[in-house]
Formats: structure tokens, C-alpha cells, sequence
């Protein structure tokens, strides 16, 4: 810290194919995940506001009544308690996520 | 929203050569930094924690009291108050940061 590395992060298998690896600051999680193609995150939500950008590949995600499928330059805004899904396109999937207030089962 | 277009972002030039977009929820701000070659962030700190990931070039950063050459996939997490200061290396440079609380002069 503040530079991180590897031994900074947690990992952690989420779903089949999801796994995430995060650290936390004082205020934020910041979390990269990574989908194999097709994996899913079922729907969920949480008192977390989330905010994510798409590093490479894309997903179809569902943010409470909308649908898109974002690809790798992506950028969405996740408020406090709606809920979300996503399922990863035919290709692996990489995905950048910042949490609000920290992710305390992420640690 | 939730998910974002260009529209959502409101641009400005923070310094010669570096210029933000910005957006923000309740809880954090999301800012894209584009640097041109060797453009400059000087020393200053503020009350907001801020987590990084460089997406494409690199920066020589300096973060409290460490220096580091950062580049393409590489993460920082800067504390609230910590002073830091960036140097963009002979390359376009684009970083993603996301501060917490909402940075009001970013809006």
C-alpha cells in the first residue's frame, strides 16, 4: 500500500466460473472480476452503491427494469439496493467494480 | 443511467494535458484521466479516498512517501489526506479513479 499488489487482494469463487479478487480501503472495495463465458450472477442486491467499468469481453446485465449487454470501455452506476443480474457473453470476461460502503463478506 | 453514455460525463481540464470525465452517484465519483505524454498532476491532497487502475500508458506517481513508475493493469488506493502527485510517462495515458465521498468539484 498505496501501490497494490497480489498480496493485497482476496480471493473468492462468487459463482461457477465468477471469481473476484478485492481490497479495501477506509470508504471503498474495489473488486476485479473475472467470468468465464456464459457464467452468471444471479439476481441480487444490496445496500451498496456500486459503480463498474468492463476491462475486456462484455455481459448481458440487468439493472433493475433495464437490459444492455456492455462490452469492454463500458461504464454503469449500480444505486443502493437494486437489484442486478448479468451473464457473461461467449467469451471471458473481465470487469472492474467499486463498492460503497466497503464489502465487509468480500473480505 | 444506470448505464452510462457519454452524456452522463461532465468533462474538464484539470491541468496542461490532463483532462477528466466525470459522474457520480450518492456515495462516490467515477473519473476517467487522460494524460498527454509527460503531462503533469502536481502535489495535493484532498479528504476523499481514492482507488485507481491505470487502463492504458502509465504514470511516474509518487503517494505519501513512495514512488512508482505505474502502468497498464496496475491499482493504487490513495487515503483520505495523503498528498500525491503524477507525471504521465512518453505515452497517452488513461486512468480510471473512483473517489468516495461525491468529489462536488468534479460536478
Amino acid at each position: 500500500m498505496p501501490f497494490l499488489g497480489p498480496s493485497d487482494f482476496k480471493h473468492k469463487e462468487l459463482a461457477p466460473g465468477v471469481t473476484i479478487r478485492s481490497t479495501a480501503g477506509d470508504r471503498m472495495t474495489l473488486t476485479f472480476f473475472t467470468f468465464a463465458p456464459r457464467s452468471i450472477i444471479k439476481e441480487h442486491k444490496h445496500p451498496h452503491e456500486q459503480v463498474g467499468h468492463v476491462l475486456e469481453g462484455g455481459l448481458e446485465f440487468v439493472i433493475g427494469n433495464e437490459k444492455k449487454v456492455v462490452k469492454a470501455g463500458d461504464t454503469y452506476l449500480i444505486p443502493s439496493n437494486v437489484p442486478h443480474s448479468a451473464v457473461a457473453l461467449d467469451t471471458p470476461t473481465g470487469v472492474l467494480d467499486v463498492f460503497s460502503p466497503v464489502r465487509e463478506d468480500y473480505k
